[in-house]
C-alpha cells in the first residue's frame, strides 16, 4: 500500500514569516508551494524548492486567485480563459524554480477558493487542467477526491492524485464539511489517523452522519499553518509506516 | 549581414490597451513579451504569445522590476538574490506561455530600469544571468551593447545578443544620451535608417560629440509604444531588407 | 425638475490611459473617481480631482473590489468588515485629495462587481454605507434605483441618489437586464434620452417585457470608457436642458 | 521636560501577522500606523486605529513607498508629484482610519527607504510635505532630527517632531550609522537608555568616534519588530518617568 503526505509551503511573503517549512519537509512527500499569488515572492520561492530537494520531497506548484490581501481564501468570479491563464503563469513559474534547484516540478494542487471552486466547477477545472496539460502532460493534477475535478483531469488524459484530508470531517456527498459547521474540524490526532487509515485500508471515510462513503486517498493533505503541524505530520506519518504503507510521491 | 529587430509586447493589462502588436508582429523578428511585473497579465500573456507564433515571430521574456504603477521605469535597489528570483520567476512564467502556443521562448530581455541598472551593474547583471542560465542555458541574452552585462552573461557562458537602439543618441563611451538631455531622441526616420545602417555596415556609431565609437548590433529594438511606430518599423526594416540585411532573430 | 449627471473617472492607471475625462467633465455634474483598487493611481487621483474642481463638477469617490488584473469587475466574496475596510480605505484617499484641490468630497458609489454585488447584499450594502457614515455622514451614497442598498443607506440616515442607466434596459423587478442577455444595452441615443425623460417625466421605466416599473432617477450614470462617450453625454444633457431640467449634483 | 516615543504598527498583512502591538500601545504616545502600500490592509487598518484610541495613543500615518514584496525598504526613484500622491492617498486613508475609530490623525511619519530618502533629498520632503499641508495643516511631520525633511516642513510653515534613535548609533554629521557598518546598532538596553538621556538632558548624542554633535529629540522611535520590543519599550518609558519627563505625543 502506498500514499502520498502533502502540505502547502513557502507561504511566506517579503518580511511575513509563515509555516515551519522546515520541520514539516522532514515529513511530507509533497510540496505544494506558493506562486506569488497568495503567497510566495520569487526569493520565498528558490528557497522553499531548494529546502524541498535537499530533503528529498517531491515539488508542485500551489496556484491561487490573484488575492494576497485575502491569501486566496476568497472565491472570485473567473472565466475559463482567466482560470487558464493564472494557472499556466504560476505552475511555469514554479517549474521553473524546481529546475533552478536541480530537481522537476511534479503536480500542481489549487490553493485555497480556487480548489474549492473547481471542485464543483467544470469550466473552471477546465482551464486549470489544460494550463496544467500545455505546460507538461506529465505533471500529476492533485483534486478533491471525488470531485468534478478529477474527471475533467482524467478526460484530458492527465494523471490525478485524489486527495483526502485528515483533519477534516465528510458530508455523505464526500464533500468537506463547511468550516462553518460544527464538526468540521477533526481535532484529535488519533482520529485523524484513524480516518486516513480508513480511507487507505477499507476504502471508504465514515460520513458525519455515519454514512460510509466510498473515497480514494492517493495523497493526504497535512497543513501547516498551524501549531502543532509539524507534530501532527510526524504522528501521521510514523502511523502509517508502522502499518506498512509506503509514504512517497505519486 | 545578418540582424534583429526586436520590439517589447503584450505591455496591455486587464482592461487597459498598450502598443499595437498586431502591426509591429509583421515587422520584427523578436518579441520581447511582459511577464506581469511592469504590464502583462497571464491572459494578455498567452494571445500575444499566440499571435507571436501565428506570425512567425521569436518569443523572449521582457522581465521588470515589480512596479506595475511606474511601469518598471523607476530604479529600486534590488539585492542580487532579488534579482536572480524576479528574473527566473518571470522567465519561467512566460517559457511557459510560449510553450503553451506550440513554441519555445529564445531569448531574455530585461525591461525599462531593471536593463539600465543592470547596464551598469555586475551583480544585478549576474543575478539576472543566473536566472537566464538555471533556467535554459540555451536562451540567448539581449543587453545593452558593450555594457558590463554583456561581459557578465558571456562569462557564464551564455549566449548574448548585443542591443542598439535606432531612435536614441550615443555618448562617447557608447552610453545612451539621457532622455533628459536634448539630441538624446532621433525623431528623424532617415537619420535612425542610418545610424542603424552605419551600425551594422561600418561597426561604429557617431556619438553626439562627433567621435566614432565602435559598436556590435546583433539586435535593434524598435519601441512600439509611439505613435507611427509601425511605420517605423517597416520603414526600417524594408531600408535593412533593400540593403541585404537579413532580418531573423538571434 | 432636477437630475444629476454622473461618469466614472479617473480611470488611467500609471502608464496606461482610459477615458476622455476632460471632454465628459463638460457634460457631467458629478464624477466618480477611481480610488486605486480597480484603477487610478496616486498622481491620477490627483489630476483627475483638480480637473474636476476646474470645471465645477462634484467629486466623489469610486471605490472597487481590490481587483487591478479584473478592473473589479470580477464578483469576489466579501466580509462585511472587509467591504467596511476597503471601502472607508479608498473614499477617505478620495476625499484627501477632493481637499487638496481646493474643494470637498460629496458622494461614494461602489464601483463594478462591488456595485452590482451590494445591490442585492444587505450585509455589504451595511459595510459600504457604515464607511461612509463613519468618514462622513453629510456624503451622499449612489445606489441603483430600488435596491437593498437604497434601503440599507436611508436606515443608517444616509442621503441617497437613486441612480438609473441611460444606456441599459430594465427587468420587471426594476434590475438591469444581464449584459449576457440580448437587450441588454440601449445603443439608440433617442432611445436612451427618451427613456431617461420617462424615468424623470413619468416616474417609471419601461421594461422589456413593456410593464411600466416605478423608478426614481436621481442620478443618471453617463459611460465614460466608450466611444463616442462624450458626444452622448453631450446629447442627454442638452436634451434635458431643452426639456427645463436642472442639471446639478444631489 | 517632554518627549514623545513613538512605535510603527499596524505592519500585519492579510493573514500574516507582525509585531506585537497591543503590548507596545501600553509603553508608546504615538503610533506610525502602516497604510497599505509596505503593509496594512484595511481591515488591519482600522484594528490598530480602533486599538490605539482604547490605549489613548496618538495616531500618525505610517505612508511608504509601493513596495508590498520588499516592506518599503528598497529605495526607489521617485518624482516629486509621485512623493505627493504616494503620501496625500496613504496619509488620507489613515486619517478616514483615525476619524471612524472616535479620535483624529495627529501625525504623519514616512516609512523605511520612503523616510530615509527624504531625510537627504529636498524634492521628496516637499512632495510629502506638501501632501501633509495639502491634508490638513495642523498634522505634525515626524523627520529624522537635524535632516533636511526638518528644514522642508518647517518652512512650510508645518509642525515637526524631530525623531531620534534609542537603538543606533550616529555619525560626526548626525546621521545614522548605516546597518551595514559595526556598530550601527546598541544592543545594550542601558546604553539606549543612556543615549536617550543625554539627547534629552544634555541636547547631544555622543558619535561614533566620541564627538559630541548636538541634537534635538522631540520623539523617539521604539521599534516594535524585534523580540523584547515590548520590554525594551517599557524600560525605556520606566526610566525617562523616573527622570521626571513627560512621556506624551507632540
Amino acid at each position: 500500500m502506498k500514499v502520498d503526505l502533502n502540505s502547502d509551503m513557502g507561504e511566506s511573503f517579503g518580511a511575513w514569516h509563515m509555516g515551519d517549512d522546515q520541520a514539516l519537509l522532514g515529513h511530507v512527500s509533497s510540496a505544494n508551494i506558493a506562486c506569488g499569488y497568495h503567497a510566495g515572492d520569487p526569493v520565498t520561492m528558490a528557497a522553499t524548492a531548494a529546502a524541498a530537494v535537499a530533503r528529498g520531497v517531491s515539488i508542485g506548484a500551489h496556484p491561487s486567485l490573484p488575492d494576497l490581501q485575502g491569501f486566496g481564501r476568497r472565491t472570485m468570479q473567473l472565466s475559463e480563459a482567466e482560470a487558464y491563464g493564472i494557472t499556466l503563469y504560476q505552475a511555469a513559474a514554479m517549474q521553473g524554480f524546481a529546475k533552478a534547484a536541480g530537481s522537476r516540478m511534479r503536480h500542481v494542487k489549487a490553493h485555497g477558493a480556487l480548489y474549492n471552486m473547481a471542485a464543483k466547477d467544470r469550466k473552471l477545472s477546465a482551464g486549470i487542467c489544460r494550463a496544467v496539460r500545455d505546460l507538461d502532460p506529465g505533471l500529476v493534477v492533485f483534486a478533491l477526491a471525488g470531485s468534478v475535478m478529477v474527471e475533467v483531469a482524467r478526460d484530458m488524459g492527465l494523471q490525478v492524485a485524489q486527495e483526502v484530508f485528515a483533519d477534516r470531517s465528510y458530508q455523505d456527498d464526500g464533500s468537506l464539511t463547511p468550516r462553518t459547521q460544527p464538526g468540521a474540524m477533526i481535532t484529535e490526532l488519533q482520529q485523524s489517523i484513524a480516518q486516513v487509515r480508513c480511507m487507505l485500508q477499507q476504502g471508504f471515510v465514515r460520513a458525519v452522519s455515519g454514512k460510509e462513503v466510498a473515497i480514494q486517498a492517493d495523497t493526504v493533505c497535512l497543513h501547516g499553518d498551524q501549531p502543532g503541524a509539524a507534530l501532527f505530520a510526524q504522528a501521521m506519518r510514523e502511523a502509517l509506516l508502522a502499518d506498512g504503507v509506503t509514504i512517497a510521491a505519486p
